[in-house]
């Protein structure tokens, strides 16, 4: 084990980046040394962290030369694609937050609540999933162990901080009467079923990246699931409608029993008070919110639940802190 | 056929009442004439209507013994409880917006495009269907009988002008921070898993409602259907996420045939030019928006819906004038 380890936060300037500099300084591991990088466009920032004041260097081909240990890369795919092969070819570690390298077969797609064994069979990079998958997949991950899932139907209610600071902005200045510049339409009093880019089978990339990155996390190759991905006008936390059907049947007070005691998430779910998972309540935190649990009579053995979290945290930032944790401190 | 009708609106002061107002404004109904009543806390108010001024009367129970031939009821269950019933016996046919007889035997629940016979068998009471019900049924009854619906599942996306006009200003006052009076939690920046109250199954009545009458209308006693119904912070629309199971298969291309010669529908549904439904596009409307028309390929005849309507008109005033149309001019 090394002493220390040199990490390179890419991208460090954006929303996600940010939130990884912020969860850095909440976890605190004293054996790094951190150096952050940005494009050229914002390179020269100055950015306050672990109580000093950090120069934001511009990202070159020779960034890596340096030895760094491990990467976070949160800057984009156009970034990722370029850098990270190079970074992982200097013997850095690349924790890559983009989409380019999540389905490619020799890349592990790690939520290290469900599969923290793929972190070490990595050859350089490992991909971050999709936000409103890994919100899914934690819960979904004891429930397949325990009762083997069937099939998936997906409807996701996600918020604007998954489109970066604009998606924000376009919710802000949408109360105020003014037209979007990042979606299509206004966000404001809108659902808009449309998030990242239409393919060809009429479904959205957001839509595959959920039914594909939910199959390879959870090592079910050929899992039946489908999925409408929405946004909605809520600043921050995504919340999702899950339907799934399982091989098994269940009682649902031991699935209650099963996701309380799982990892990396909080049962919230009393009817009698009022007590469901929302944005509101999850928005800073790292835990997936699951509540409304309770079974689906239109099938043998369903279940509905309703699931939250911070996308920018676990969805992102977090996720990708718990891997470097794991990497640094294995454990 | 009777020269002049009159008619009775019930609640005419509140949310849905208003929109029942601008709708017979809208279609003008000359062989018409309305008394508008209310709650004697809203009685005496003066209404423009058909371009006078109408002074709101107070709703009393021999306030139907002046013989009218039509009433649409929008003032709440108790209020539809108690005098529903007495207008009927008064040989008033009631349009009744309260879910209080959707789900009795005798009591027609009616969306005209779908079981528009159902009218001519009332017994007094013909019942409005829930708003999130009748906006999904209107897409369904065209594809059940072609295909055979086996199984249904909802998200909801639901506005806040569902609640009525304290859910409006919920939201309003929720961008400027004030709390909540109508809902548990802020709506603003949040989405509420809870519509209606919980009921001893852990779904809440709303989910059941979608679920009940659902099957009534398209008369299917046990079709296999389940709901999660949410609040969203938008006004007004609501938009659904529906997936369903078919008997028989189709051709994708074949749906959109049929829904876009389907009566009340308008097919919003070319991806590549990000045409998709929205609330905002819908708002002011009586056609249902369907898009995002796709394949499920997690079952064999599976298909995923966007559907979106104006919840204050076609999910309840609308569909109530519709009935009303339909009873002074059968043909």
């Amino acid at each position: 084990m090394k002493e220390i380890y040199k990490v390179a936060i890419v991208g460090s300037t954006g929303i996600v980046g940010r939130t990884v500099l912020k969860v850095l300084e909440e976890k605190h591991f004293p054996n790094c040394t951190y150096t952050l990088f940005s494009s050229s466009k914002s390179a020269g920032s100055k950015l306050e962290f672990l109580g000093k004041v950090y120069t934001v260097c511009e990202l070159k081909e020779n960034s890596f030369d340096s030895g760094f240990d491990y990467a976070i890369f949160c800057a984009g795919g156009e970034v990722s694609k370029k850098f990270a092969p190079i970074a992982a070819s200097k013997g850095c570690v690349v924790i890559d937050n983009s989409s380019v390298f999540r389905m490619d077969e020799s890349v592990p797609l790690v939520v290290p609540e469900v599969n923290p064994e793929k972190i070490f069979e990595n050859n350089g990079i490992i991909a971050n999933p999709n936000c409103s998958t890994i919100q899914a997949v934690v819960p979904l991950k004891p429930l397949d162990d325990k009762y083997t899932i069937k099939r998936i139907v997906y409807s996701t209610y996600q918020a604007v901080s998954g489109a970066g600071r604009q998606g924000i902005l376009d919710l802000e200045n949408g109360i105020k009467g003014e037209p979007p510049k990042k979606f299509p339409y206004p966000i404001f009093n809108n659902c808009l079923p449309h998030i990242d880019v239409f393919l060809d089978d009429d479904y959205t990339k957001e839509e595959h990246k959920m039914i594909d990155e939910t199959r390879k996390i959870l090592n079910k190759p050929n899992l039946a699931v489908t999925a409408t991905t929405v946004r909605v006008p809520v600043r921050n936390c995504h919340s999702e409608s899950i339907n799934i059907e399982f091989e098994k049947d269940f009682d649902v007070f031991d699935v209650k029993q099963l996701l309380q005691t799982s990892p990396g998430i909080i049962v919230v779910d009393d009817p009698s008070k009022l007590y469901y998972p929302l944005a509101t309540k999850a928005d800073g935190y790292d835990d997936v919110l699951v509540g409304r649990i309770r079974r689906d009579y239109s099938i043998k053995s369903g279940l509905n639940l309703w699931v939250v979290a911070d996308n920018l945290r676990k969805g992102a930032a977090s996720n990708a802190v718990q891997i470097l944790e794991k990497l640094i401190n294995p454990v």
